[in-house]
C-alpha cells in the first residue's frame, strides 16, 4: 500500500498515511484532535481544516461553499489521502482543554467523616504458628478477621500467592484489604467479602479510592482517602472520544463501525489513565493502595467504558443492554491501576437517564428531601428529576446542542474566548461583553447565548417569536442566514471574522429551552402538581454557576419561581461518585434511587408535544406561566 | 551457547541441548518421561539411563557401581550435556500408564438423581421489550430469574457482552447459566449468584461439570451431566509432575528451585488438559457447556495446582499457606476450558491431611454414620480418619514408599509386570505367582509385597522379626543386601535380572505398616476407645481391592477384626469430587467435614513413638492385639 507524509499544523506533526484514509482517521491515529460533532458522518461541518500544501481528495459537499473550497477549506472526515499534504487545523476545530486545569484548582476540598467504604483495610497482629496451633495461614487470618467482626468469603489468587511471604516478612503483623461486594440485586444479601491484598506494613493507615465522572464531553477524576475521608482536588480533561463525535448518538453510531467500540473504549480509558497520572506527583505510588474506583456516567458512556455494544440505546423502544454493571477489575479494561482495584459503575435508570443522574440525585440528597424538588442537568441531553423522599420521576429530553454552543453559527464550548456575559443598554443601544479568560472573543458559549437572548428580549431588540425587531438596534443587520445581531466585529475578535447571533441560532435555543421546559411541565403535571408547587430547583451539570438564573427564567428555560428556590450543585455526578467511593451505604442507596425513579419517555407521553409547541416563544405562549 | 543433538531411545526423539544442562532437564523439555523419585536430587537412583553413543559429563557418585558406570549407566538428573549423545531409557525408568486405560473401562457408571449443582441453568422465555416495557436487557433477565426463585448478584463481563445479541438472535428465549458462589467461611451467608453465560438455545438441557482427583502419582477426571446427574466413566493418567519426584516432599523441594513451582503447575495442568481431550470423542464440544470443575487433591497437590508456594508444608510446625481455596476460573490457570468454567478446590485439614481425604470422607459418608468407623488411605503418606456423625479425628503418617513399591529392591508400581498375588505351599516349599497383566514379572508392587510377606510368615519362612528362618526354603539365599528370597529367576523375568525380596525390603515394609497401625492405635486410644470398638473399616486409595485383607491383618497393617467389618471404597477422592460437582449441598458438607475433623500431628503426640516401636514386628510385639 502506498503511503504519503501528512503534516498537521500548528503542531507540526507528520504521520505516514495510506491512500484512501480520511484525514480524520490519520489525525486520530496520531492522537491529534480535530472536532467531529457528528462522529465523522460528514453532516456537522465542525471538522474544517485548511489544505496548505499538497493535495487531498475531496469535493465541496453540503457544508462547504465553493469559495471556501477554493481557499483550501476541507472537512477532515470527508477528505481522503491521495498524496503528501500539509494541513492546518484552525482554532475552531481544536478543543481547548486549558479550562480543565483551571477548574480543578478552583474546587474546594471536602472531608467526609467516618467513611464506610466498600473496601476495608484491617491491621492484624497474628499469633505466629506453633506446634500447638498449626492452622493454615489463611485460616489464621480469617479467624483474626472474625474477632474484629470482619469476614472473608473468598480471596484473590494473587493475594493468596503473596500471603505466606508477607506474613513471614512482617512477623505476622499485616494489613489485609477486603472488598465487600454488594450484590446487584437482592439488596438484603450481605456483602460478599473478598481479600484482595496483603501488606507487610501496619503503620500507614492511608488507602485510596477513586471517583470518576465520565461525561460525553469531559472526564473528571478525584482521589479520596478511604481511611480518613479526605477528598483531594479533582482533575479533568476532555473525553478523548470527542474526536469521534460530540454527542452520545454520534458515539453510538461510531461504535457500530469496525473496531469502533474498541476504539471508543480505548479513548476513554486513555483519558482516565492520563488523569490518574496527574496524582502521582502529590501521591507517589498511590495506586498500590487504591482499591476502588466508583464511576458515574450516562448510559452510553457506561456501555462504552466496559465495552458493551450500545446500539439498542438509540433504537426504539430504547432498551439499553444493561442498567446495572458487574464488578470489574479496572486493570482488566486497561486502566493503569493494580489488579486489586475493583471498578463499580453506577446503575442507570433508562437509555437516557444514566448513572450520572443517579449519582447526581445521590449528591443532591433528593431521595431524602421533604420539599418537592426539581433536579435538572441542562445539556444536549437534558435530564430532569422531580420528587422527594417519597417518590421520584425522571425524564431525558433531547434539547439539541445549543446549550453547548452547537448548531449556533459562532457557538463554542465554555472555554477561553467564549462570550459568556452580556449587558444591553436600551437607552443608548449599546452592549458590553464578558469573555471567558479575558481574551479577545472567538465565539459564544451556551450560557452566553442565554444571556444575550434574555438581554436583547428585555431591551426590545428581540420579539416574543425570537425575531429581531426592525430598527431596534444598529447592531441588527441582514446576513447570509437572515437577520443577525453583531456581537463583536472581526477586528475586535480572535477568529478573524465577525461574531454574530442569528435568528437561526435563536430558533435553536428556543427549541432547546422549550424541550427542557415542556419536560418538567409534563413530569410535574403527570403527578397532578403545578410548577408553583416546586419548593426547590437544583441545577447540576456543565453550566454550573455560569447560568444566570434570572436570564434563564426570562427566556423560559427555568420555571418562574423566586430566585431563592434555585441552587447550583456543580458536578453532581462526580460528587455522587465521591460519596459512593467513600461509603458502601451510599452505593446501596444509589440502587435504591435507581429503583425508586419512574422513567418517562417524553416522546411517548401524551401532551408532551403540545406543551413543547406552546413553549416555542420567549418565554412561552402562556405568558401567565411567567407572571406576565 | 553451544548446543548438541541428544537422541532418546526407544522413542528416537532428538532434542537440541545446551552444554551443562542435565539429561533430566533436556528430557523434561521434550516431554520425555524419566522417573525421578527424589525430584532430581541425585539421591534415589531411579532415573538410570544408558549412554549408547557420544558423551555426557558424569561420575559414578553414590548410586552407581563402577561396573555399571563402565557399561554406560548414568543418572539422568546428574549427567550433564557436553557433546552429542544417544541415550536409552530402560523400562524401569519409564512409567507405565497402560493401567489407566484399563481401569477407566472397568469402572461402573453411576447416576445421581436430583443433582443440585453450584451452577444452575435456567431457560427463560422473556417478553420482548416494547415502549411500555423498556427495562434494560439485564433487568429483564433478572426479573425473570426472580420469578423462578433464582437470582443474580453479579454477572461476568464476557456474559454481559454477549447478552444483547444472544437475546435478539433467540427472540428472547435464552438459557442463562448462573454460578452460585458458596462462601469460604460464614456458611450461613447465602450463595452469591453470578451469571456466567447466555445461550441462544433452550432446547438442550445438558450441561456439565468435571470432577478431578489430583493425586501425587495419578490424576483422574470424570465428566458429569449436571442436568441429569449422569456420571461418565472416568479417565486417568500419571501426574506429569512425576518426572520431578515421586512423593510430595520431592515436589515441594523441586518447587523451591528457579521456575520449579511454575513447571510443576504446568505439568499437572498439561495432564488434566490431555484427559479433558479424551472426552471430546464421546461428547464433542462439551467444554462449551461445562461450568464447574470440582478438584480434590492432597494439600501439596492443591498448592501446586493453583501455583501457591508450598515450602512451609514441610517446615515445622507444618503450616500450609492455605487450607481453603478461592474460586478460580480454570482457564486462568491454563486449563483448556471456557472462561466460564469455575474451579472449586476441596478444603484441606492440615499439611498432610488434604482435600483428597475430605473428599474421601464425603464419599464414605463418614460424617453421617452412627458406627465407629476407621477410614484409611494406605500409601506413602497414609491418612487415617476415625469417627462417626458426632466427631472425627484424623492424622497422616509418613509410611514411606514401600506400599507403592519404593525403597524395595525389585519394587514397582501396580502396573503390568508387577507380582501382585503370591501363594506359598509350606509342605513342598514352592510358591505360585500372580502377575498383573499376565506377563512375565518385572518386579513386585506394594500389595504383592504384603501378600508375599504374609504367606512367608505363615509358611514359617519369615520370623516375627522379619528375618528369613535359616534353611526354611530353598529360595532363601544370601545376596548383596543380606538374606533374600528368590521370587523369579532372571530367565523367567522380563527385566533380565532375578526378582527377589530382601530382608531390607521387609524392614521397610514393617516400618511402613507399623507407622499406619500405631497411627490408628494412637487416634483411637486418644479418645479412650480400643481397636475392638471399631465397627467399620473403609479402605480407600490406590490399593483398592488388590489389598488382601487377611494378609494385611497377618502382617499387622490392618487391625485384627472380623473380615466383614472391612470394605473398599476405591478412588474415594474422585467420588467425593463427583458428589461435589453434582451437589452444592455436598460442597457445603465438605466444609463441615473439614471443620469437624480434629487433626493430630502424630510426631508431636505422646505415646506415638512407643506404639510405633512396639509395632515393628510381624504382626506386633503385643501379639494379643492380633488374637495370638
Amino acid at each position: 500500500m502506498e503511503t504519503f507524509p501528512i503534516t498537521f499544523l500548528p503542531d507540526n506533526v507528520t504521520i505516514e498515511a495510506e491512500v484512501g484514509e480520511t484525514v480524520q482517521d490519520v489525525a486520530n491515529r496520531g492522537k491529534i484532535h480535530i472536532n467531529a460533532s457528528c462522529g465523522g458522518e460528514g453532516v456537522c461541518g465542525r471538522c474544517v481544516i485548511e489544505l496548505r500544501e499538497g493535495t487531498v481528495q475531496a469535493n465541496p459537499g453540503l457544508y462547504l461553499s465553493d469559495d471556501d473550497f477554493s481557499k483550501g477549506i476541507r472537512l477532515a472526515c470527508r477528505a481522503k489521502i491521495d498524496g503528501p499534504a500539509t494541513l492546518f487545523i484552525p482554532l475552531e476545530s481544536r478543543a481547548d482543554s486549558s479550562f480543565f486545569k483551571k477548574a480543578s484548582q478552583a474546587e474546594e476540598i471536602l472531608t467526609v467523616e467516618n467513611p464506610d467504604p466498600m473496601v476495608r483495610q484491617s491491621c492484624l497482629i497474628l499469633e505466629p504458628p506453633s506446634p500447638d496451633d498449626n492452622r493454615s495461614d489463611l485460616d489464621r487470618v480469617s479467624a483474626s478477621l472474625a474477632e474484629l467482626g470482619l469476614y472473608d468469603n473468598d480471596i484473590d489468587l494473587s493475594a493468596m500467592r503473596t500471603m505466606p511471604s508477607v506474613l513471614r516478612e512482617s512477623d505476622f503483623k499485616v494489613t489485609v484489604s477486603i472488598f465487600y461486594e454488594l450484590p446487584l440485586h437482592k439488596p438484603e444479601t450481605p456483602p460478599f467479602g473478598r481479600i484482595v491484598a496483603f501488606d507487610a506494613s501496619t503503620s500507614d493507615d492511608n488507602y485510596y479510592g477513586l471517583a470518576v465522572d465520565v461525561g460525553t464531553t469531559s472526564v473528571w477524576v478525584r482521589l479520596v482517602n478511604l481511611a480518613t475521608g479526605e477528598v483531594m482536588p479533582s482533575v479533568g480533561d476532555l473525553n478523548g472520544q470527542i474526536s469521534f463525535g460530540e454527542d452520545v448518538i454520534s458515539r453510538i453510531v461510531y461504535a457500530g463501525r469496525k473496531d469502533g467500540l474498541k476504539r471508543l473504549q480505548m479513548r476513554v480509558i486513555d483519558t482516565i489513565n492520563r488523569l490518574l497520572e496527574r496524582y502521582e506527583d502529590s501521591f507517589p505510588g498511590y495506586r498500590k493502595k487504591t482499591f476502588l474506583m466508583a464511576v458515574a456516567g450516562n448510559t452510553t458512556m457506561s456501555h462504552l467504558l466496559v465495552g458493551l455494544e450500545p446500539k439498542n440505546i438509540r433504537l426504539s423502544p430504547y432498551v439499553p443492554p444493561a442498567s446495572t454493571w458487574p464488578s470489574v477489575r479496572a486493570s482488566f479494561l486497561g486502566l493503569n491501576v493494580e489488579p486489586h482495584t475493583v471498578m463499580k459503575v453506577f446503575p442507570s435508570v433508562s437509555s437516557y437517564v444514566g448513572g450520572d443522574i443517579v449519582a447526581g440525585v445521590l449528591a443532591a440528597g433528593l431521595f431524602r428531601r421533604q420539599e418537592l424538588t426539581l433536579f435538572i442537568d441542562v445539556g444536549t441531553n437534558g435530564e430532569i428529576v422531580i420528587g422527594n423522599e417519597d417518590w421520584m420521576t425522571c425524564a431525558a429530553c433531547s434539547a439539541g446542542p445549543a446549550f453547548e454552543g452547537g448548531g449556533v453559527r459562532c457557538g463554542m464550548r465554555a472555554a477561553p474566548g467564549a462570550i459568556e456575559s452580556f449587558l444591553y443598554e436600551p437607552e443608548n443601544k449599546r452592549h458590553h461583553l464578558g469573555v471567558i479568560g479575558g481574551v479577545s472573543p472567538s465565539g459564544i458559549c451556551g450560557s452566553g447565548l442565554i444571556n444575550v437572548v434574555a438581554e436583547l428580549f428585555r431591551g426590545g431588540v428581540l420579539s416574543k417569536q425570537g425575531k429581531f425587531v426592525e430598527n431596534s438596534s444598529p447592531q441588527v443587520r441582514e446576513g447570509t442566514d437572515g437577520f443577525e445581531y453583531l456581537l463583536s466585529p472581526a477586528e475586535a475578535s480572535a477568529g478573524d471574522h465577525d461574531i454574530v447571533i442569528t435568528e437561526i441560532d435563536i430558533e435553536n435555543l428556543i427549541r432547546a429551552k422549550g424541550a427542557m421546559f415542556s419536560g418538567y411541565q409534563t413530569l410535574i403535571e403527570s403527578v397532578g402538581l403545578e410548577m408553583g408547587d416546586l419548593e426547590k430547583v437544583i441545577i447540576a451539570g456543565g453550566f454550573g454557576r455560569s447560568l444566570n438564573i434570572e436570564n434563564a427564567i426570562t427566556i423560559g428555560l427555568l420555571p418562574f419561581l423566586p430566585v431563592d428556590r434555585f441552587s447550583y450543585i456543580g458536578n453532581s455526578s462526580l460528587t455522587g461518585a465521591t460519596l459512593a467511593a467513600l461509603s458502601g451505604t451510599m452505593w446501596r442507596t444509589a440502587f435504591e434511587v435507581k429503583e425508586k425513579m419512574t422513567n418517562f419517555e417524553l416522546s411517548d407521553t401524551p401532551g408532551y408535544m403540545d406543551r413543547y409547541i406552546a413553549s416555542q416563544f420567549i418565554p412561552h405562549t402562556d405568558a401567565a406561566l411567567f407572571g406576565l
